[in-house]
C-alpha cells in the first residue's frame, strides 16, 4: 500500500450505515419507534428499496432487495441479513478516489454515480478493505 | 412486538461502528492515512485490542482479538472479517434498555456494563433484530 503523504482536505465523517434486510416493515419499528429516529424518505437504489432514518448527523439505511438478482438480495442468500456497508462523507470525491488508487485499493465504481441520497458515490472493493464494504459519498 | 406509546427523550446517535479485523496494523493506514481521521485511544475490551478514529461525532473502531477464544476471534472464524457491530448513543440507557424489553427483543446485556470508551454499554441479542448487533451506550 502506497500511502499518500499529505493527508485529505478534512477527515471523513460517517455518512450513513447500509442494513441489509429482508423486510423494512420488520426492522424499522426498532429504528423509528423505539431509538426514536425520524424517517428520511428515500429513493430506491442498486435494485434495493431504501427506508432512511435520521441518527445526528449519519443515516441507518434499511435496504430491502426488490428483487432476487439485486446485490442486496444476493448478499443476504450468502451471509444472511447484517451490517452490509459503511458509507463515509469526504470533501472531494474524485480526489479521495485517486488517493485509494494510489494506495491499491480496487474500486467498484471507477466512475462516481449518484446514490439514494442523490449525491456522488463510489464503492471500494471489499478484497481491497479486509472485507469490510465501504462506499465513499460526497457531503 | 410491543412497541412504546411515546417517544424516547431524544433521538439516538451513531456512537461508532465496530469493524471485526485480523490485524489493526493492516486496516489502520486507510482509516488514518487515506480518510484522514484522527486516531483516539481506547482500552482493550471484551477480548479484544481497539484502534478509534475519529468521524465527526462518531467513532470507528477496529476491533483485533487479542486471544482465539474471545467473540470477536470467533465471529472471524464464522464469518470472515468485517463490519462486526453499530453502536447507538441514547440518552437514557436504563429507559431505553426498558422500552426494548417491553418490545420483547432480547438483551445480552441485561445490567449496563462499562465499555472501551468507559461508558455505560449494553448489546442486544441479533436474534431479536434480524443479525444486527446493535449496542447501546449512553451520551
Amino acid at each position: 500500500m502506497d500511502l499518500p503523504s499529505t493527508p485529505p482536505p478534512r477527515g471523513a465523517t460517517i455518512a450513513h450505515l447500509g442494513l441489509a434486510v429482508r423486510a423494512i416493515d420488520d426492522a424499522l419499528p426498532f429504528f423509528r419507534d423505539i431509538l426514536g429516529l425520524p424517517v428520511v424518505p428515500l429513493a430506491d437504489s442498486d435494485g434495493a428499496r431504501i427506508a432512511g432514518l435520521a441518527a445526528g448527523g449519519s443515516l441507518v439505511e434499511l435496504l430491502e432487495p426488490v428483487s432476487p438478482d439485486s446485490p442486496i438480495a444476493k448478499y443476504i442468500d450468502k451471509r444472511g441479513t447484517g451490517i452490509h456497508h459503511m458509507a463515509m462523507a469526504v470533501d472531494d470525491l474524485d480526489g479521495m478516489l485517486e488517493r485509494c488508487r494510489q494506495a491499491g485499493i480496487t474500486l467498484i465504481d471507477e466512475v462516481p454515480r449518484i446514490g439514494a441520497e442523490g449525491k456522488r458515490i463510489a464503492f471500494l472493493h471489499p478484497k481491497s478493505m479486509g472485507g469490510i464494504l465501504v462506499e465513499l459519498t460526497e457531503y
